[in-house]
């Protein structure tokens, strides 16, 4: 061993013992005839102390110490006079009596400090330098304390992790494979999994009971902020359960996971219908760290988020209202104090292309209570008092009303509104949360493009028992045992109970639109190994990323894995992907198309 | 939940309780008018009764349960009249009030007991059937406890488990990558890990300090009965470490896992050079379950392995040991019993062509202490008893001696025979454990092919600091830091301390025959990381599926994978690889030439 101690860990009662350490060096500074330097490790920062006039050519080595050298020290361990509180080693410091050189280094293209001048491309380029970072290893400790605590978990409930391979065959799943060339079976391909889907229902088959697995998926789509070709999945099924049973568990974990790394204890998870969440949140992961929660204030589209009929609020005369479809409201509290440039920096939020509102009506309540509104010359006292008595508005608050053709479009925009206001209003705070189940999902959901119902889940989701004779009548307001669980509007995992019967299965394949033989092609393999006596089971799976970087208060999920992609899906750390020899091209009886 | 208790956890003290079952119909049995059914799940057997004269409509429902029907079952726990001692639950029995059918199933393909009926072919293809089956489904579960215990150990040791991306770049690891083409960076591929070896290194170089990770490895090989394209590695690496360091460290790791899993105290694990394991076993991953060590008669060969130069036993006289280099044999205890066909046998067995000896020749030493060879007539008395006292033989022993031009050659010839004499002799018990580390392995090996010196290792395998100023004098005799941990014969990890100093690395690429050039186009990357300050490390990896093997004391890998791929690299269950769509061909700019 290089160290009979790390940088984190001397205390004012090692004063006077002997060590030996190594790591990196931080910084040095020059004082008069002493040198201190910083030494860092994973485990923290100890200052060693070189004094000129105790050993000259000792303190002129230490002199020559460049940002980022590997040194070994021993010393023994002194009282500073000057302490550093902010620092658990803040109490001691280092008298140096030798020093080796391990490792000279260049300059970082970066400083190693927690705020770092480097920018994202010259960190994900030397990403091994940026690991350095606390912050970054920070993210790194807590995931792998994470996935620990899951499998501890997991493992007590008697879970088996099961490793289902890499290399399998394209699914059904929605989006594009990666596909692997086999140069032993020339012109056929592997997939990697997008998920182990199909593989945990034959885990479920076999009798394994209760599976898990914390594993990488993958897809080959265009990235975004939040997305990575592999990411990782924290997999899991169970045999003979219900929903309920499902939710108990794993909301048990989740409390584990909250209490063993952050020490929060979190509430039972309240459950919240879609239907709920969509007409209330215009979302289904709703962030429930504030309410602020929708009114509707006309609706003439009943459908399945709000099957409601509501009269308009509003007298006519006003186009845009009286045309609408549905009006929605949100109530800001005490944000009658925004100015009219605020304001409009709000309507130009929502007329955004991303947002595509046709506007923003507001109403403010004044300190008397009377209320002044954009849409003030359509509308007299007595509906805008109506309007404040409906929103539960009290004086200073501000009211946002949105309106349009589309309910559900409507509900996205004011869901964005919604979120943009929280934020404004400091109610999104990252050490906070606010964890619920939402349920209840549609099994189907219309598809313009396709013109035909789509499984919102996957098509092995099995519909409410209560639900099943609604497959005959209204399949579209049938309602899936499908579930997700939401933290701070965050979708962090999310599962179903599968079908196991043969023939409620054929149905749902018929409603979908699938012939008896495309079924067959297209899940013959599972549906097969469903005849040799399938359980009832269900399950779910959470993206450990996101979950962590939640925990993190992160908010991109990049800063929580190692070594992640950009957003043309490179390394370029590893500068991934690159050129294969034509040698290994006709190993795999494979040629580029240069000309595509 | 379908169930208030498994199948396994019935027992006397819950007799009368009412009680809730579920789980999969082993068998039925009529005796008179009672019909037994044995109700199976993960944890066990629970006897089922239905009685004709108490409820026949429920008799005659039970009556019409067909092998693997999934069923669930409400009835009172009963103390059985006929006991069963073989299974937990033997005690009690479930007097059934009713029964509900939750899944029929079709005949399976084989019988689903401890001993199938089924082939291999057919349990892969049918693999969510073979699971079912205790052994089986016992190995994976001794695979999740063994996983789970190594990350026990190496949490509590203050590792951090790193998930190092699937889809990298190529490597310089010698056997053949896994590809994936990359469709937003077209003719581009990305490659499949064989090992995150340099990742790791870049993990200790951004200064994780302990990293482990239990990860896929993928290896396009020609695959042999104990190779998987895809298959698990524990993957450790540890900064500012000595090669004792590591040593202690995952010797702790193996005691750890025998006392938690298998509740066996490992002694102290014995350290073997590799030129002992090669001079006395003729391996390096010496079986050391049984002594049997070989015993030089002649080596005019010195080498790595045997630096003595051992003039030969025999006198001139018979031509082929005359004219060889080295004769070494092993005396097997108490076989002085085998007949001459026996023995025939077993030289048809050193002369078959994968082991290639070109002759066995044997003496038995007599009851009373005469030594009958068969070489007799080459040799007189004395010579013979020589023999005999060199061997260390008792009456009723037999040595077996080979020969050759080749030491090293012979070596592994009476290798194979020194196995083989084990097994037979039944010294090979799978039930009893004997690890080891094997040390000291030669840095480079030669290479007849290439006409030069190849990396035993790898080449950032760190050499042994007193060996080198031998790089300059004599690089073929350079030892390096490199160990493997060797268990009953079968290495299940290994690894060593890596170069940090960039101009010993530099030196040591020369001796390979790189010029810096291609040195740097090679493994540039990860010489550049290391300007940056690397710090003294070194690691190494275990093989998890090997190491599980071992410890469930199966021949094969596959029995411990759950879904495990055959000799061509399918997976015939998913019946993967498969054909792509054009589109999908299109998408990635591929065209497959089909000629080829």
């Amino acid at each position: 061993m290089f160290r009979t101690k790390t940088n984190g860990e001397l205390r004012l009662s090692d004063v006077g013992a002997s060590v030996t350490l190594a790591g990196w060096v931080q910084r040095t500074r020059k004082f008069g005839g002493m040198t201190f330097v910083d030494l860092r490790d994973r485990y923290g920062i100890t200052q060693l102390v070189f004094n000129d006039e105790y050993d000259a050519a000792l303190c002129e080595q230490a002199n020559r110490l460049g940002r980022e050298w590997v040194i070994q020290v021993e010393g023994k361990v002194s009282e500073r006079s000057n302490k550093n509180p902010n620092i658990p080693t803040g109490d001691i410091e280092i008298l140096v009596e030798s020093l080796n050189v391990l490792n000279e280094s260049m300059t970082p293209p970066f400083t190693i400090e927690d705020q770092s001048d480097g920018g994202d491309d010259l960190r994900m380029k030397y990403r091994y330098l940026d690991i350095r970072r606390n912050p970054v290893r920070r993210n790194l400790e807590l995931r792998h304390k994470f996935a620990f605590e899951v499998r501890r978990y997991l493992d007590e409930k008697g879970f088996l992790e099961i490793e289902t391979p890499i290399l399998v065959n394209s699914t059904p799943e929605g989006a594009r494979d990666f596909v692997v060339p086999s140069r032993m079976n020339p012109g056929q391909f592997y997939a990697l999994p997008q998920s182990p889907q199909t593989l945990k229902q034959l885990c479920m088959v076999a009798g394994i009971d209760r599976y898990f697995q914390i594993c990488k998926c993958f897809r080959d789509e265009d990235l975004r902020a939040d997305r990575q070709p592999e990411f990782t999945q924290i997999d899991c099924e169970m045999s003979f359960v219900e929903q309920e049973d499902i939710l108990q568990m794993f909301e048990g974990m989740s409390r584990h996971l909250f209490k063993s790394i952050l020490n929060i204890d979190i509430p039972s998870l309240p459950r919240m219908t879609w239907a709920d969440a969509m007409k209330y949140y215009g979302s289904d992961k709703p962030d429930t760290r504030f309410g602020m929660e929708f009114v509707e204030l006309k609706n003439q589209q009943p459908d399945n988020a709000s099957r409601e009929l509501v009269d308009s609020l509003f007298p006519e005369g006003f186009g845009v209202f009286d045309s609408a479809a549905y009006i929605g409201a949100i109530c800001c509290e005490g944000q009658a104090v925004l100015t009219r440039k605020q304001i409009d920096q709000l309507t130009e939020f929502v007329k955004r292309p991303q947002i595509g509102a046709k506007g923003l009506v507001y109403a403010r309540v004044q300190e008397d209570g009377s209320v002044k509104s954009s849409v003030d010359k359509f509308y007299n006292a007595e509906t805008l008092d109506a309007l404040k008595q409906k929103m539960n508005a009290k004086a200073g608050d501000l009211i946002l009303i949105l309106s349009g053709d589309d309910a559900m479009k409507v509900r996205k925009q004011l869901c964005e509104l919604r979120l943009e206001m929280g934020s404004r209003m400091g109610l999104r705070d990252k050490n906070k949360f606010s964890c619920l189940w939402v349920i209840d999902f549609p099994m189907y959901e219309w598809s313009d493009e396709e013109q035909r119902l789509m499984a919102m889940h996957h098509p092995f989701t099995s519909p409410k028992p209560e639900d099943i004779p609604l497959l005959d009548t209204d399949p579209a307001s049938v309602r899936a045992n499908a579930y997700d669980m939401v933290v701070n509007g965050v979708e962090v995992g999310g599962g179903s109970i599968r079908i196991h019967d043969a023939k409620l299965q054929q149905k749902i394949f018929e409603i979908l639109g699938f012939t008896p033989e495309q079924a067959q092609l297209k899940f013959g393999f599972l549906m097969n190994a469903f005849k040799f006596g399938a359980p009832p089971h269900g399950g779910l799976a959470y993206g450990l990323d996101r979950f962590v970087s939640l925990f993190a208060g992160l908010d991109s999920i990049r800063d929580c894995i190692a070594f992640p992609k950009n957003n043309s899906g490179r390394d370029v750390m590893l500068d991934a992907p690159g050129y294969l020899d034509q040698s290994q091209l006709d190993e795999l009886c494979l040629s580029v198309e240069q000309d595509k």
